[in-house]
């Protein structure tokens, strides 16, 4: 692997952590990724709110969906969800939608760890009833 | 070029994407931008409101601004537009003001799409008044 | 170094800068570092509440531990904070916090300038007491 867990001291396994403090990239290519959520990754602008109608409005099903979006983007680009070294979640709303969102996600990445931020803001901009958009930079291998 | 759009099953032109899902750094040097707003580049710290008088109300002028003083960074490290890699868009009031910020950026982004991200944030940091902060990554040609 | 920062027409040492326009990246290694807080970086998750029992309530003392917090990554993956290139700062309620955390981080920066953008979120995941995130790309020396 190209990349390196960073760690400081005090990890211990019963902490569970989702995420590691940082992440060394050691070579390979860096990989940008959009933000993606529930929604469909192509759609057309500006907006036509039909596109989204069948939107879920359960946190867990948009994570589901927004990972499902970002494992493709990423697959396309040659990794997976254990290319990831930076993820930002953009969350509204996280006492009601944290705890179901984090369950689904933890599936989704298994061992991986990335360094990783939370935030709460005010809506998302694909439409106003998407709670989570993941924003990603990855490492896959070089050519 | 140095970098590659990554598209994934489903793109059609009708979409009219104003960006890609994804996008890959072959190689090159990459550029960390700071968040770029309609006020000036170069202003006081602490800060003083009298050197933001002119900040315009518009969401469309503040768009224009910012762009303006994007693409001064962006060419002062070699680029241009053309170079970003990742742009974040953080937005005041999304359902009043992006309409017309995605109609003036489209203009400077030309045929160009990177990847990109737009949340809604409570406020911006130099001054109340501003709507829209741009954080871009680019890639530049290597020395 | 391995850094360049990037300045456009109009710098001047009487705007007492706290960061520079753009900076690029020659050569080294990228780190991404997760986002910090006053918050232990170690933590049980789902987050168990009492662990966080001496966040501070003053900003300046949420900046100081966040960048102690921050300090201990870097070190660790062979930097510091003068490897900083990217800096986005997550603030709760700018009118009251930001010119404390300001004072508090400048003595920690010193001479160093890192691309960087400010906004206000609703809150932070990790504690609803938490008014500053820091998330931090570095470069260091490579192997």
């Amino acid at each position: 692997m190209n990349i390196e867990p960073i760690h400081v001291e005090g990890n211990d396994p019963r902490w569970n952590m989702p995420y590691t403090p940082g992440i060394k990239v050691r070579g390979g290519h860096l990989v940008f990724a959009s933000g993606v959520t529930a929604a469909p990754i192509y759609h057309s602008h500006p907006h036509v709110p039909a596109e989204f109608h069948d939107v879920p409005d359960d946190p867990g099903l948009q994570a589901e969906r927004a990972m499902e979006n970002l494992g493709s983007v990423l697959t396309a680009a040659g990794g997976g969800f254990g290319s990831i070294v930076q993820l930002i979640r953009f969350i509204v709303d996280l006492d009601r939608n944290q705890d179901s969102i984090n369950r689904v996600m933890a599936g989704y990445l298994g061992e991986h760890r990335a360094a990783s931020t939370t935030v709460e803001v005010v809506r998302l901009a694909t439409d106003p009833r998407l709670v989570l958009e993941l924003q990603a930079v990855a490492v896959v291998p070089g050519d």
